[in-house]
Formats: C-alpha cells, sequence, structure tokens
C-alpha cells in the first residue's frame, strides 16, 4: 500500500505543479482519485479564484462513472472545510461517500489546520495523512511561509568569490559572476514580486533592478530602503520609470508619491528600520515574495531577524582575499549560536556554482 | 578509430591506477597492446623502481604470441627514451617491431618531453598523441607538477563557514565543520606526505596534525613556519613525539634537532619568508606533496606566491558574518585581476560540501 500511495501522491505532485504561475498566492494543488487500483479521476487547481484540485477531479471522476462510493481520493494539501472564494471541499467529498482520504500534508492556514481531516473522520471517511509531506512541503513553500507567518517569502540572493566577498575594498564588484549567473539572477527575479536592496546598493552600482535577459511576463516591483531619504534623482531607480519603486523611509521629509515611486514611512528602531517591519508592510499591500539582492548591511538585518527562508549563493571561482564580507554586519560570539542552514540544491553554471539554502527553523518548522 | 582508441586508453588509466600507492613519487602509468582488435596483452607500473608499464606490457603479449609485429601499443604517458633505473621502453618497442603507438599525454619530465616519440617516429613508427589527454594529465597531476616544476604538488585545505570565515573574531573555530568533514581530512593528510601550517594556527588550534579517524600506513611529516622560534614546548607539535616536525625559522637563535624535531633555516624576505622557499626545500628532501592547513595568513603567502594546485574548500552551511576570513592576507586591486581557479570536484557529505578547485595556471598550462 505504501507504494500505491507514494505513486499517486506523486501524481498528485505533478498535477499539481500544472497549476503554477496560475493560481498563485494560493498554494499548487493536485487529486487523484482511485477504485479498485484505478485512476478514475484526476484534476488540480488550475487558476488563482477558479474550482479548487478537489472539485476538478471529483468533476473529472464522475464523467466516467456514476458513484464514487468505495473510492479513495489522493490530494496534496489537507482539503479545506471553510467557505472562501468556493464551498468547502470536505463537504463534497463527503456528499460523494468516498471512503478514504489519503493527504500529503496538513493545511499551515490557521483557518483549515486539522480541521479539514477532523470533519471528514466526523463523517466516517478513513484518513491517512503524512505522505511524501516533505515534498508537498517544499512544493508549496511560499505560501506556506505566506499563509502561516503572514509575511512574504524571503530569498537572499549573494554573488561572492570563494572566499565569501561580494566587493573589493574599494567597492568594485564587476563582474564577480559571469552572464549565465546573471542569467540566472534575472530568472529569479522574474519568480519574485519585489527585489529589495538597501540605499549603498543603489549608490555604488546604480542598478536598475529590473528582468532583462529572459523572458518575462512582469517586472517585479523594486523597493529600496533608503532611511533618511538620502537617494536623489540621478539614480536609475528614482526616475519615476516603470516597474514601481517603492522606497521604505523614517525621515519627517515631505514625500510626494508619483506614477512609479512611492513613499513609505516606517519608524525606526535604534536609528535602523527593521526589516520584519518593511516585510509585513509588503505582506499587506500585496506582496508574496521578496529577492532581496543586498548589500550586506541589508543581508546582515535579515540574518540577524532571522526573517529569510532561502539563501541562494552564487559562489565565482574567484579568490579575492581582503574585501567587502558578504554578511559583515552580522556578529556572533559562539559558533554554537551560528546560524545552521541546509543545502537543498546544487546547480552548475558556467563556471560558477550556485548554492540553494534553506533556512530551516523558517521554513520546515511548520512542516508534519 | 577514434571511440577504440578511447576505449583501450580507458583501459591503460584503470591499469595504471592500480599501481596508486606504490609507485610514487613515479607517475601511473597502464599499457595495452592491441592485434587485430583484439587485446593481447595489458601490463602496468606495479612499484617504485620496478618494471615500467610497456615492459609488464610486452612480456605479458609474448606469453600469447611470438611476435609484435603489427600490434599497436596504448600507454598513457609517453615512453621513456633514457637510461633510468630501467632501460629506455623507447628501444624495446622500436626492437619488437610494434607498428603504432598510441600516446595520452606527454612526458613532462624534461628528461623524455618529445624524445621519446621522436625516437619512435625517426624508427618509422606511427605515433598518435594526445588520447584523453585531459583525463591522462589528471592521473598524474602530482608527478606532473613535481617533474615540471621541482617542487612538491600543493593543496590548500580550508574549513570555512557559508560567508568564507575560518572563525569568529574571538580566534573561536572549533567546530567549523561535522566529523564527517574532519575524517575527510583525515584521508585527505593520509595522502600527503607533508602538512604545513602557520605559528598562529599552532599558538590557536594546538593540533596534533596527526592522521586519526581513518586507516593509514603513514603519518605525514608536520612542517611548522616560525619565523623568529617563539613556538615552545607546552605545545603538540614541539613535543618531540613521532611524527616528524620540521620548524622553518630565519632565527639567529640556537637551534638542536632532535628525534622527532628538526630546524631548517630559511632567509627571510622583508620579514617575510616565502614560501616558496620553503616548498623547494621541503622538495629537495624528498617531499613531494603538501597539504597546507593554515591560518589565512600562511594560506595568502601561497596564493600571492601563487604557487598552489588545489584548494579544497569545506564548506560548513552555517552564516559567521563578522569573523576572520579564509584568505585576509590576500590583497587584490582590481577583479580583472582576481585569481580565477577551476572547479573541479563536488563532495557532498553528512551537511558540509567539499569543492575542489584547481589552479589552472599552475596544474593545466602545461598539459598539451
Amino acid at each position: 500500500m505504501k507504494n500505491s500511495d507514494h505513486k499517486y501522491m506523486s501524481l498528485c505532485i505533478d498535477l499539481a505543479l500544472k497549476g503554477k504561475g496560475k493560481v498563485e498566492p494560493n498554494p499548487l494543488v493536485g487529486c487523484v482519485i482511485v477504485k479498485k487500483n484505478k485512476i478514475i479521476g484526476k484534476g488540480y487547481h488550475r487558476k488563482f479564484g477558479a474550482n479548487h484540485a478537489e472539485v476538478n477531479t471529483i468533476k473529472n471522476a464522475l464523467k466516467g462513472t456514476t458513484s464514487l462510493q468505495d473510492s479513495v481520493l489522493y490530494v496534496n494539501l489537507e482539503p479545506c472545510s471553510h467557505f472562501g472564494k468556493t464551498p468547502p471541499c470536505t463537504d463534497l467529498i463527503i456528499k460523494h461517500k468516498i471512503k478514504k482520504v489519503v493527504i500529503g500534508l496538513k493545511d499551515p492556514n490557521p483557518l483549515v489546520n486539522g480541521k479539514g481531516i477532523a470533519k471528514l473522520r466526523k463523517a466516517g471517511i478513513n484518513v491517512k495523512t503524512g505522505i511524501l509531506s516533505q515534498k508537498c512541503f517544499e512544493l508549496n513553500e511560499k505560501f506556506i511561509i505566506n499563509i502561516s507567518q503572514k509575511r512574504p517569502f524571503i530569498t537572499l540572493k549573494v554573488a561572492q568569490s570563494i572566499d565569501g566577498k561580494i566587493a573589493l575594498n574599494n567597492f568594485s564588484s564587476r563582474w564577480i559572476t559571469d552572464i549565465f549567473s546573471r542569467k540566472f539572477t534575472h530568472e529569479l527575479r522574474a519568480q519574485n514580486d519585489c527585489i529589495l536592496i538597501g540605499r549603498n546598493s543603489v549608490t555604488q552600482d546604480n542598478p536598475e533592478l529590473t528582468v532583462r535577459h529572459v523572458k518575462s511576463l512582469r517586472q517585479p516591483v523594486r523597493v529600496v530602503i533608503d532611511k533618511d531619504l538620502k537617494l536623489t534623482l540621478k539614480y536609475k531607480l528614482i526616475k519615476n520609470t516603470p516597474p514601481l519603486t517603492i522606497i521604505f523611509h523614517s525621515s519627517l521629509k515631505k514625500t510626494e508619491d508619483k506614477k512609479y515611486l512611492k513613499y513609505i514611512y516606517v519608524k525606526s528602531n535604534n536609528n535602523i528600520i527593521q526589516v520584519s517591519d518593511i516585510v509585513k508592510h509588503l505582506y499587506n499591500i500585496g506582496y508574496y515574495s521578496i529577492l532581496v539582492e543586498g548589500g550586506s548591511f541589508v543581508f546582515s538585518q535579515f540574518i540577524r531577524e532571522d526573517i529569510f527562508d532561502e539563501l541562494i549563493v552564487i559562489s565565482a571561482p574567484k579568490i579575492f582575499g581582503d574585501g567587502i564580507s558578504s554578511f559583515k554586519d552580522f556578529k556572533l560570539d559562539s559558533i554554537a549560536k551560528a546560524k545552521e542552514l541546509f543545502l537543498k540544491d546544487i546547480i552548475l553554471l558556467n563556471k560558477d556554482i550556485i548554492l540553494k539554502y534553506k533556512n530551516y527553523r523558517n521554513v520546515y518548522r511548520h512542516s508534519n
């Protein structure tokens, strides 16, 4: 049974992935209905606001059969038991007298979390959970962070030398990595709602922070932390050209929003704006993922506040020696207290290597 | 023909590897004789000072046939044409009227370099070179460095955090990596003739620098750079216990060699002992490989003098932030001048990752 459970749950994941890029910020969900070891229905969540995967799958199954009695429903995420944009899936499952429900992962949404399972069980349905839960978790890690922590999924991306430097002491940083890695960065940008950098990165590099080099249907919003509003119009980000730039500050200077330039005031704390305040702001206005591109002061803030989910290191095969360290403003007094991440993926590009680390404590502590 | 050339040369490499650990500091050499697309002889260099691979292979072939006329001999390294411990292999090949010789790599030994090939061609033998030359090169990289640069093969090994720190600012460095990585380090030690560190590493860590945790037939010699002879008897390395410790210094203090403690005076230059002087000394007294284990001052010297062949980074999935950078005493004024290495291998251990870089300019510039 275990093998067939895994097989059908893998299929749910494959189906779920078909919704990628269309359902966000909803989770990716796929569903399969099996009767006498034969798949009689398949479906997935196709589009934000549209039918849940379970609804599509039950509809699909009913095309070929009249009754779902004695069938088993597989789904990678716990069925909902509340009225949202659509009626609760649990009611539909109960109505069709499905015998057993196999679930990959409990829904981290506090409105669901276990309630769907309880409702099904109360109706006499056999419920099994935790099948391929790690994979089901990874499939929806962004959604899980969003819903459980009420903040965007946060990726720190650093391009550094073998010895962890993002620039020489003269601030020279062009180019650490090669064009293949820069393309990778642009793909990464296209997958995020916002790109965030600090003021120093603007004055040193004057970046555009747009998606180039790769095809993309959207341009993420650019976010800059400029506490005292020191950035002038000479910088590309401030020129009121698309896409939108949001500037977080704690200055009392008068600001004037323009079409592509928006100012948000946040209180500072010990003369520093807390990044946790910024990301909550962004979440509340509808941004669900942030790519943080530096510099080391900003990276260090996210690390100090332990508010990041992924660290992507693009490592160039170069030695810089003395220079500016990636996270130099983060201080540690004992190795035992060092932040330990989990190396999840390695990608070999032309000459550079990409290491994807997950921040266990954030991303995995909600896993069941 | 190309495919069969590759097939037979691969076999030579496999045969050559059987001599590993027994032929050093000689090169690993394997040989195959083919007649009418059939292998009629195989052999390899089995032991330092014993028959060359070609001799063993010709002997092996003659067991089953009376004549080697019209046969093709494959060998990963150019046959020798000089009298060393054994007579020249070229003469034997010519004597047996072998029709064609296929060679992986020209011998980097200045006593051979091309002369063997010239001699064979002069005798009317068809000679083909450069088959799997990259692999043949890698097989004998240590030997090639030894013979072409008259110095040991030098590996820098650094254990660092994601952000390139080998210690916190309070010098705490235990433990950056886990026990699996430490075992890897001990295996690495067992493969080298010497382990070299600087004085600061002795005073900070008081290491034994021996091979533990893994089985090893030998203990490498321990080498310390202690310019002013400041190290006292309280350190494990200085206690006159096996294995031998060699201390390089440029002090005028009187020194007294003991059974397991040897002092070597080297002139300093601008108050620094050049590591190139040290490694040449070690080569001249019969050490063919050095593992450099730090600290950052010593690493930086090897990088500055560009006298290393391999950099092995053991990267722990931890963030240190501010701390001591791996190569902090190496300075660079422009990224264009950065040392660019070649990422050759990646090994995943328990939590840590091992990245093996080659120093192109040293190791590969002699490749043909």
